[in-house]
């Protein structure tokens, strides 16, 4: 692929002047996700790890459950002005006895009824049913353990290093040991590209793991968790409201403001405190 | 509205003990929105302003161009399951003449031809074609202006000082003073919110301002700017390859990491650079 950062000329305004010189920019391309011939979404996305994004996104969204889900994906051949395959579209052919996802009656466009009528039923909507139970893990991971993993994460994260532009994601166990790393300009597609991961390698449910987000904790992040069998998942940033409620209501451990060994407990027991004795560093 | 944002009980850990206090939450809701009865999209945003939601929505997705396009906007009668009104769905109605959008086929979703025929339609789809063209402007903007705006952006960050949690987007002018400021935890709404307060204020096209952005530009961002008519896109961090590739093709300006008197440069000439002689301060 190669195409994970891109050099383009800028004017770079300093206090000792200005110059001009090539910089590293994170590439963002739109990816066509399309399964069994039939397009289902399209996502602007860093290329890199296509198939994981899809496998992912296909989890998350409640599409396949398991690596036997999925018989085959791959690369269309869709090809640029100059006739150069743009590896931007993907298809995936789901196993025998798999529903296909609805195409064009996805869970953010309805075709219900009209105003007037409790809109209930549509905001419900956005709340995937999982197949996996996360309160059945028992993962438990100290507080020591998680105030390594920021540090951790930014060794893996490479292209940040270089563009400043990306999110990243990661998979770690309960001593702290990443899994997998990966990073995207869109949050969403680090977390679908380290769970389609998971998926190939025959891991989901991720009962053993936690999920760690370089920014914030959004409800669709969490919902993302739960869907593959996440019981933990421990952002740097800030969470949302919904994304407290919804780790409440499924059982998710949410850890937010994670800076080192300070950080934020909002939801679930998984997390080993430090003895009152020795809780300084 | 006041949802804002939401105390919840949280576990702090920090290196002198732990303790157990509420905490501020940024609040995140879904809002449908619906044009003419027929449910568009729904997206996760910060309650308050919804209505300018909906409008830079429909502006930045090119179907309304003007604020004599909308007719009303209202919510609607959804409630939850205690009875009360969850002012979460929100109903458009367009101008007569105003042709509606295709519900159901949005510009995400496709049912077109299968996997091996080009993909190109498809992605090329994700560009909108702009109605206003931004060449014409005469904005130009200092350095020094610019240095100031994200101290200025900061100050009014209210949200964001309680929950840490909450994106920023402004329209400024050239002399650096800012029109609206507008926080959500999606940084697509914050940005447009302000598209909306511009268009019910008739500043639609908004040749004479710049977007400023608390975040990172992205594709989409820019994108928004241009079907708005913005000139000139200034992000405290990283754009993105194809952020700065749309602004370049359509004549947007586009400045990156403005930090203070530092900053990228990386398309257009309506920053005005500091002299060789005075560039330090």
């Amino acid at each position: 692929m190669g195409r994970v950062t891109v050099r383009r000329p800028v004017r770079m305004v300093r206090t000792q002047g200005v110059r001009s010189r090539p910089d590293a920019l994170a590439v963002e391309e739109p990816l066509e996700l399309r399964v069994g011939g039939h397009p289902l979404a399209v996502t602007m996305r860093t290329p890199g790890h296509d198939v994981d994004l899809a496998r992912g996104f296909l989890l998350s969204e409640g599409v396949v459950g398991a690596r036997g889900d999925i018989a085959v994906a791959r690369y269309c051949d869709s090809v640029d002005e100059a006739g150069r395959n743009t590896y931007n579209v993907l298809d995936v052919l789901l196993a025998d006895g798999v529903p296909a996802p609805d195409v064009g009656v996805e869970r953010n466009f309805y075709t219900t009824s009209s105003c007037g009528v409790c809109g209930k039923a549509a905001l419900d909507a956005v709340r995937l049913r999982g197949r996996f139970d996360v309160s059945a893990s028992e993962l438990a991971v100290t507080t020591g353990v998680l105030a390594g993993l920021p540090d951790t994460l930014r060794e893996h994260q490479r292209v940040f290093d270089s563009t400043g532009g990306l999110h990243a994601a990661a998979l770690f166990d309960s001593d702290g040991t990443l899994l997998v790393v990966r990073e995207d300009v869109g949050r969403h597609n680090a977390v679908d590209k380290v769970l389609g991961w998971a998926l190939e390698h025959d891991r989901v449910p991720l009962s053993g793991a936690g999920l760690l987000l370089s920014g914030r904790a959004s409800f669709e992040l969490v919902q993302k968790a739960a869907m593959a069998g996440i019981p933990l998942v421990a952002a740097v940033s800030a969470p949302s409201s919904l994304a407290v409620d919804l780790a409440e209501e499924r059982g998710v451990t949410l850890v937010g403001f994670l800076r080192g060994a300070e950080m934020n407990l909002y939801t679930g027991d998984r997390v080993r405190e430090p003895a009152p004795a020795d809780d300084t560093r």
